[in-house]
């Protein structure tokens, strides 16, 4: 009973700083905050097992705020469990402070692990969480707060599918069913039932509930955390609840109250409380120290597909005890199979859902591991949201891209990555990278495991020679300058296949006395701007050859280094990519197609050096 | 019984004729296209109501294979309903042979609607068929055939959701639960219960069926074809059916046979066949000549946020009985809703659910409508796999993506459109928009109209004042010199929002009567690269400046226009863009802070113009 009116008084108070919160900053989502305060309240107060002095505890639950917008509710529990004070509560979305608009882990904000604001990303997230908790027999549960529109995106159902299949016990989702979206009522609006069906058709236990009743969600919480499987608890709730004008009322989506309106909705609310609440205090698990395991990266003295290398490179990090690996259901083409022989506890098979997999990199190394996600090049843009918000995450996940370009011949272009150097190029913070041999990929799949932030391997399907020596060094940032003469009167700049295009280029035209440079850029972004500007000083003629579209990769890299931010800049440089859309062929016939070919790439160095 | 014979053995030929291209080719998918012949067999002999001769008679069913890897099996039918020879089938994965590794509407090829390969994507563009059918009031069906595999992409909940709550009642999924992925087991194996109860939760009736009986299917098929809504028909199949070694058996995922092994499958499925079958004869019915409507753009003498002017300018083309609009839930936010009110029964509302939405608008232009489909710009990250494939697919879409860049301002980085010009830039074909006013706006969107293509338009959150007479015309690839004169020492190349710093910079710099050329470039591709090149030659500077990660945006885009192709450069060019992670903040606070504002831009040209 008294219970009871704890929770309710709670609840009122996350409401009313929900209100005092974004009215004070002009904006954000008070209505979204309110319709879950009582299952945040009770969630807080008696279920989430957490250290608020300690944030990254391994003891600790995990609770995602999948439905981001509703910021507010989440910085007024952080208040009411002594995280923030009141004056920080109501620096929201000011300039600097780490309340920002939807939650982000900033500094400052170290009880946040994710970032959220882009709908249907909580799920995925918290699973790989989840499968983190089970790798190192950790306590915890995850707790993942989801608004009832982000429940259609297709991302929640990779989720669903996975969690269930493999088994995760300790995941709980809530679904705030308030009815009303953005613009207007959800698909579903009310129908519990129907929200249910679907959990237990993908394998989720399902729990109905009031979710204004605080009892009734205290019931449902010992229900679901009991670890028998994942569950989703359906809460039917009412938008703006406990507000007259709010409650339940369209158009009010987004908006912050203003000061008139604040006033007379914090009054229906009782009036400011400042109750501080102390969640339940998890057990204190420390990281144990990673032990210190040599692994011996392969190294190559014979033609090797750098998929191929790349998998025995995972396999070759698998005594690191923290090094988790993901594939969607292609790992015999990636070949993280290599991975999944060694470590069969560490892959996870994430099955032809891009996003999830993603989500639950995300997830994993928010609780430390240390993950690597692998699918084909093209598949990757089915998850560039994810990748955008791992950014926002400040996440450290490694991709790999496999089958990529023109290169891969017959498949296709549905198989054929050709924009993922533009797509992850315009990621915050990240390395792209593309080796062209066996030895490289090696090299780079240590650098990966050494980069913050993220990075992105594209691999070749095709087999290619041995270009380097085992021992070469190839450091994020660098290239290899593979051709070289005082008499060079042209630069090639190649990645991964198109290397091999350069030099027989190059050897063509030696035969015909022209001497060119020619330079690996295995290290798409960054670049190696200096060796790029010097070779352009030296040789006046600059030809960077990819296979990708033509916009957003290497060429506009080289491009970019080349101008150096405002320096003087005198030369000429020829992009060469692929300019028209790809069918099926063989992989020559296909870079000889798409100009990429060393006989193209010749062709167009005498060109430009014909006397005009 | 004879005609179950007949079924028998049409199944029979496609099997073969399945191992007959995959062999000729050296590579493909015949056990993949095996599981589903019986499947296929029925339906083009006796259910898919279609004119071989007239595929794009709007009077047909359609058919999309979104296991696209299944080719051979669909090439083995067209060559049964005698849509290509037998020799045709043999080109298969050759070069510049329509009949392309994965299913592409190329020329030669007018009996495919769509490209498909990349999984998860044929359900979303089969339910935007199924919209244009009921819109027109076709008496057409929709047949899409899944793989087991894909139907964990999260795409397919999404069109599962929408089917039903949309009420299509013509759209039949065929699931091919041949139990088998690329790599091994699904995830459900052979558990069709488990997919039923799924797909009936989603609101589908489902039809469990043993998918090698075909008098089993033929009922099926039936029952499905109805019209009493979305239906799933859930096949058990044998991968690899009717070959001993074949059957069911792992490691034969993506395998041609080798002569040896393709002429004892050969053998045992009882030898070549060359079969020809009618499909059944659909109602012949023309695409009525669209209407001459004369539609007046709107037209603008005061502030305006761009994205009401992309609404309004919608609005303005509802009488274009063709054109339908499509949205995620944002439609107050993105002013698609000014559409909606004029012509409801054209706006379809997908809710959140960014590749359902981009999948269904793919479907829609398959049968002739005339799409545009928009949400937060980051927000079509979500579906750029299916913008990618929608290029593949030759489709002309009309997207665009509102509250772009750090200029939205206090709602944070996951709402920010940063990458949106990166990733459209690297899609083949495709037109890039960026309209600084409201005039721009509503011509572009006509311009749009016209694109054959895919065209991208970001438009702002913020009101911007206006800059352009309403008469101005704004082509694609054009450009807008907004200051110039024979002074100019520097140009500023801004599009959208930066346009207004520039100016603002260019004000103030000429008070120290320093003056610079601005240049708009609202068309970020194709840009007008003769107005940039005349500009840094005339000013010997060219600072470019995007609210937009530095990396693929506007900035490269003006570098690869001054270089042209590889004529001799001379001058300097500095990218500003957005370099650090942003937080929440004002517009003008956070454009300030990256470094694009007209103070920074101000700054940049005056340090650069510095003696050294």
């Amino acid at each position: 009973m008294n219970r009871t009116h704890e929770w309710n008084e709670l609840a009122a108070q996350l409401c009313v700083d929900s209100i005092r919160a974004s009215t004070a900053a002009g904006s954000g989502h008070p209505t979204s905050s309110m319709s879950a305060a009582h299952l945040a309240a009770v969630l807080f107060a008696d279920h989430l097992r957490f250290d608020v002095d300690d944030p990254k505890n391994l003891g600790n639950d995990r609770f995602v705020l999948s439905k981001g917008h509703a910021s507010p509710l989440l910085y007024s529990a952080l208040k009411a469990i002594g995280a923030i004070s009141d004056e920080q509560l109501l620096s929201f979305r000011k300039l600097g402070s780490p309340l920002q608009g939807h939650p982000a882990p900033v500094e400052g904000m170290p009880w946040v692990d994710v970032a959220t604001g882009s709908l249907g990303q909580g799920l995925p997230i918290g699973l790989g969480m989840g499968l983190a908790m089970r790798l190192d027999d950790l306590p915890g549960r995850v707790w993942v707060l989801i608004g009832d529109s982000e429940i259609v995106e297709g991302s929640v159902w990779e989720a669903m599918a996975n969690a269930s299949f493999h088994g995760v016990r300790n995941l709980i989702g809530i679904l705030d069913m308030n009815r009303l979206g953005q613009r207007g009522p959800t698909m579903l609006q009310w129908d519990g039932p129907r929200y249910a069906e679907r959990a237990r058709a993908f394998g989720w236990r399902a729990i109905e509930v009031d979710g204004h009743d605080v009892a009734a969600i205290d019931a449902a919480y010992r229900e679901a955390e009991d670890g028998s499987g994942p569950t989703l608890i359906v809460a039917r709730t009412v938008k703006g609840h406990g507000v007259s004008f709010l409650a339940n009322a369209e158009g009010w989506h987004g908006k912050a109250l203003d000061e008139q309106q604040a006033k007379q909705a914090i009054e229906e609310l009782g009036g400011e409380r400042h109750i501080t609440i102390t969640p339940p205090k998890p057990e204190h698990i420390e990281r144990p120290a990673q032990r210190r395991v040599a692994f011996a990266l392969p190294t190559y003295d014979d033609d090797v597909a750098t998929r191929k290398a790349f998998g025995e490179s995972l396999a070759a990090l698998a005594d690191l005890e923290d090094v988790v690996v993901l594939d969607g259901e292609v790992a015999n083409s990636t070949h993280t199979e290599d991975f999944q022989k060694v470590a069969p506890e560490r892959f996870f098979e994430m099955y032809i859902g891009e996003q999830g997999m993603v989500g639950a990199a995300v997830g994993l190394q928010a609780l430390g591991k240390m993950p690597f996600a692998a699918t084909f090049g093209a598949f990757l843009t089915r998850a560039y949201d994810f990748v955008r918000m791992a950014a926002i995450s400040r996440a450290t996940l490694r991709l790999c891209g496999s089958h990529a370009g023109v290169s891969i011949g017959e498949d296709g272009p549905s198989q054929m990555a050709l924009e993922d150097f533009a797509m992850m190029r315009a990621v915050h913070g990240s390395a792209v990278l593309y080796p062209a041999d066996g030895n490289a990929t090696a090299h780079l799949v240590g650098e990966m495991l050494k980069w913050r932030g993220i990075s992105y391997m594209r691999t070749t399907r095709e087999k290619t020679r041995i270009l380097y020596r085992p021992e070469e060094e190839f450091p994020v940032g660098g290239s290899k300058t593979l051709r070289s003469s005082a008499e060079d009167r042209a630069t090639i700049v190649g990645a991964g296949v198109t290397v091999f295009e350069a030099l027989k280029a190059a050897d063509s035209l030696a035969e015909d006395g022209i001497w060119v440079r020619v330079i690996d850029a295995y290290s798409v972004k960054p670049i190696d701007g200096r060796t790029l500007r010097e070779a352009l000083a030296a040789t006046g003629l600059v030809v960077a050859v990819e296979d990708h579209w033509i916009e957003g990769g290497l060429g506009d890299a080289v491009l970019e280094a080349l101008a150096d931010d405002g320096q003087e800049f005198t030369g000429r440089v020829v992009k060469l990519g692929v300019t028209e859309m790809p069918g099926s062929g063989t992989p020559q016939e296909l870079r000889d197609w798409a100009g990429i070919s060393a006989a193209k790439i010749a062709d167009s160095i005498r060109r430009a050096l014909k006397p005009a």
